[in-house]
């Protein structure tokens, strides 16, 4: 966007700001959803301020403008938004900027279904205290967006119960029961991940995330209502939905004097269901449920109870079906990611570029069975490039690799049967480290070893983890400014909760089931980055030590792929750690070997796999 | 107290109850400084209930009454207290009861004295839903205890500058400073021990902690009222208090035209000089400063902020000064426990008690200079005893020994310069522990040793390190179920805050100069418990590691005294930890040793002389 056309935007919305006498508005990177992920038609930050980050915040007002961007992006957004105020979206937040700008009796404009109740509660306490009012209003972007993209209306498909493991029957009953065990009588679902998990379906609204958007409202009694462009239902999506009975067993006959137990309407009909909730306490996800919610059941007479929308607990804690699925789409995931890895043994770096790498990886994996697309943009950054930790790649400013360039690659799939997430840290051409380099990445290593093979008791959180893999580090006065790890889906978001591994505290205890990854990283600015990333899912320990008096819980490894060999400084790893990683590396060769070598199968590649012979001897 | 006099104070409280037409009366264990320990005057639910325990609240109302304490003192309130309803304090506390027992219209009292104002809030929550109300009254106790003691009335006495390490017009300045960078106008300080450290004061008044009680406000202009009984103060101490000057180097002449700096005043006037303080912002401490406290500045027109007191973490971050003067309290406290144990590598335990261990610990200890007494009740528990990690130690019921008993002795020391606490577990008799016994102690000395030589940087909270305690018992699936170190003064209390290391999140980042314990444990009911504890300070690592990119910290061992080489397993340790065991060995040997082998010093003991070179001889 050229800064004609900005400037045009910027006045046609101040017009709008004038038209309702306010004295700004407010533009979050988020929809109905908050969901990471946006259609095109939510896009509305990039819009008007040209800033296409992940996360962001604009605030328009009559005569001043401000982007409030995070550490990441703060380049980015000046050089996508030259003409705008720039601030820290967190220790310098819209709130306090509004709260300086306004003078008394302004009138500040937010649209309720962008935001969630807990940040309307923030923003609203700084504007009072300017002696200034939030008002709800409709989006102002969308009066002047006159080419604004359809809504995604990608056809939803049934995602095969053998996978997922449970019935529709099952998830909505275990969830009626949570909303009962609470004292709610309804919740409403905004999270599209957590609708397709509860009712066993997928889509393609968004890049990367296989879901489709909608809402629901569970109420009590199991019953599911959905509100979903019906443009997107083929007529078996329709036929399975509507073959769920409320009660089971209790139908007459056929089938059909059976209640209906899913019903479909159209997303316009939300806010008259929700009028139909009064009298009644209602669970609103804090994370993905919209003020407009919140405040359409208050308006309704209804009682909003914000809090976690139990699919998010259920969804994390994976079935023993999901979890051989996940098994089954991690060893196709590790054939392409062993190939990748052969393939860069044997390039000359200065004929490829990161770009190309990134390409590669994504046809590899697009051999894969049950392949659907990458899980995320993929990360390959050289040199200092993978110092960036957020490093976006594309194809013109990709950097061309070179000799002893350590290249950071951080990819993943979206496989029909699981979401695949991996990192690893490579040292090109002759492979010459500097013992610095080959110092961290050893020490990344070890934490990544030693988060790997942690045992815990039942009731423990990642946070209280998150020093394992860390200390390494630690001991050396360096450490990475992320956190360790977070939840991934089932052919689902690759970043989901409710559960993490980080320094932040985080009061959800690691449960069986539940897949997070293990990324510790260390990067040096301007130099090199090295992050090593497995998915690893949580696990009851069998047998269970001999006299345990808790249930002790510890990871199974997920990801199959070599660490660097030649990264790795063999004098610093204790014995454990020495055996740990030829354990895993013997484990990776002995399962994806047999997939290499073999001519018939479609994965035959024997230079891989005299690569990953060589890769995964003992250290 | 027998059952008859028992009920006759329940009648009496009820009296009171009808004559102000109450349905109920809480009694905390608490004062109006809400410190852990209590003069005997303030001993208000021992007097109405029995139960002395050190944290319990009763509950008397009409026709029921009923006592919260936790799992600790379950069995002992019972025995207490055995005309009274039990529950727990924390699964189903007072409000809970209060919430069911209460009729709608009926009111509670309460003396705000002695709740904080987030405990009355939480009081408060709970009986309004139920449609009665909360009412602030005198202490209905105090109208009927008619023999109450009077409260103490200790000599003040002057703490050295030359040991705190700063003048009491440093550090009003400093707390001035910190609540002008707060935007606040005063500080309320309930804390005696805060008091203590403000105007390096010490005094008597409660048992095992060296403080005064009483009250003060600090203000912006580091003046500061302070609100004691003036019994308490000799003339050397309203000498040197008047003595301070409200800016330094500004009077004309001889300073008596100087404004005072520290003005005193009986108790009684604290509440007039809150009604001064209308229209100021003024903070009240959330763990010390009481509810009426807070509802005596709103009354007077004044801002009451309910945050953290400044001088709690200003108190726990040592000046060089107290270190120095801390760890030469710490040689001498490890002569103490030093001819203890080499003691009890003597005795023939049928001929001891765990009282008979109790005594001469601590007469060992008054030899030493600077004793001032014990920093809190001794536990020594052997056998069964030692599993309870709270045991109370009686003469009546104290153990008799026994050949390869495990003895967990608890005990610390009060000296002039510095406040002591250590545990050590060893092995009685012939010491032929069991298998799982060794394994266990090596388990919790591997993880005392794995957090003391912990490196983090300098924003990490002692949360974040908790785990390093506890991962070798949680392998074996077994943990202990208290914290992992608490803070401590310098001759003041034992335990003090706002640091802690323990699983529940913990704000407070650890800091140069705090002095915290590190204690993990394991305890197997019925049978035998384990503890190893040493005071630790935080340090910045000197010289920091090369290449660091943060502050690293690390602690430094306070505590000098060996660990009993029969209970360590060395095949289970690893070198680095057979290593650290030796090194502290070493530095325990060389320094003690001089003291307990040269007949010219006091602490002459050529027996514990010889016993610390074969405990501490390389393992």
């Amino acid at each position: 966007m050229d800064r004609v056309e900005q400037a045009r935007r910027l006045a046609a919305l101040r017009g709008e700001l004038a038209q309702r006498e306010l004295a700004a508005f407010v533009v979050p990177r988020a929809d109905e959803h908050q969901h990471s992920y946006l259609p095109a038609a939510s896009e509305r930050l990039a819009w008007i301020s040209g800033f296409t980050g992940s996360w962001g915040t604009a605030v328009i007002g009559r005569d001043r403008a401000a982007l409030f961007v995070d550490g990441r992006y703060t380049l980015q957004a000046r050089d996508e938004a030259p003409d705008w105020e720039h601030h820290h979206l967190v220790t310098a937040p819209p709130e306090t900027w509004l709260g300086r700008m306004l003078g008394a009796g302004d009138c500040v404009g937010y649209d309720p279904r962008v935001h969630t109740s807990d940040g309307v509660r923030t923003l609203a306490a700084a504007i009072e205290r300017a002696g200034a009012s939030l008002r709800p209003v409709d989006n102002l972007i969308d009066a002047i967006w006159t080419d604004r993209p359809a809504p995604p209306r990608a056809p939803v498909e049934l995602y095969p119960e053998a996978i997922a493991g449970a019935s529709r029957a099952d998830k909505r009953r275990r969830i009626a029961e949570a909303l009962t065990a609470d004292r709610l009588d309804a919740l409403v679902i905004s999270a599209p991940d957590n609708l397709a998990w509860l009712l066993n379906l997928r889509g393609g609204d968004l890049p990367m995330t296989p879901v489709a958007l909608g809402f629901a409202i569970v109420r009590g009694d199991a019953t599911v209502a959905v509100f979903m462009d019906g443009a997107k239902l083929p007529p078996e999506v329709r036929a399975a939905l509507a073959a769920e009975a409320k009660s089971e067993g209790k139908s007459d006959g056929d089938g059909a004097g059976a209640p209906a137990a899913v019903t479909l309407a159209e997303p316009a009909a939300l806010a008259g269901a929700l009028a139909g909730l009064a009298g009644r306490r209602v669970r609103v996800d804090h994370a993905t449920g919209s003020d407009w919610i919140v405040r359409t059941l208050r308006a309704a007479g209804a009682t909003p109870d914000v809090g976690a929308d139990p699919c998010t607990l259920a969804k994390a804690c994976k079935t023993a079906a999901e979890l051989a699925a996940i098994r089954a789409a991690h060893v196709r995931d590790g054939v392409a990611v062993v190939r990748l890895l052969a393939w860069l043994a044997g390039i000359t770096p200065a004929d490829e570029t990161e770009w190309t790498v990134a390409l590669r990886a994504a046809a590899l994996r697009a051999e894969g069975e049950h392949h659907r697309g990458p899980s995320f943009r993929t990360i390959a950054g050289a040199g200092p490039n993978g110092a960036l930790p957020h490093y976006a790649l594309h194809e013109a400013t990709a950097r061309r690799l070179a000799d002893d360039d350590v290249l950071l690659i951080d990819s993943g799939a979206q496989y029909l049967d699981g979401t695949t997430d991996v990192t690893r840290t490579v040292i090109l051409g002759l492979g010459l480290p500097t013992p610095e380099i080959r110092r961290r990445y050893t020490q990344v290593l070890q934490g990544h070893l030693a988060l790997g093979n942690a045992r815990f008791p039942d009731d423990t959180t990642g946070a209280q983890l998150d020093l394992l893999a860390r200390q390494p580090l630690w001991a050396d006065g360096v450490d990475y400014d992320h956190g360790t790890g977070h939840g991934v889906g089932c052919f689902l978001a690759v970043h989901e909760g409710p559960h993490g591994i980080a320094k932040r505290p985080n009061a959800i205890a690691l449960r069986p089931g539940m897949i997070l990854s293990n990324e510790p990283g260390y990067y040096k600015a301007g130099a090199y980055g090295i992050r090593i990333e497995n998915l690893v899912v949580v696990a009851k320990l069998d047998p269970q030590p001999a006299g345990a008096e808790h249930t002790t819980l510890g990871f199974e490894t997920l990801t199959l792929a070599p660490y660097d060999r030649r990264l790795i400084d063999v004098a610093l790893l204790a014995p454990g750690e020495r055996a740990t990683v030829d354990a895993y590396h013997a484990r990776v060769r002995d399962t994806l070997t047999p997939l290499l070598d073999r001519s018939s199968d479609p994965a035959f590649d024997p230079a891989a796999a005299a690569f990953l012979a060589a890769a995964t001897a003992p250290l």
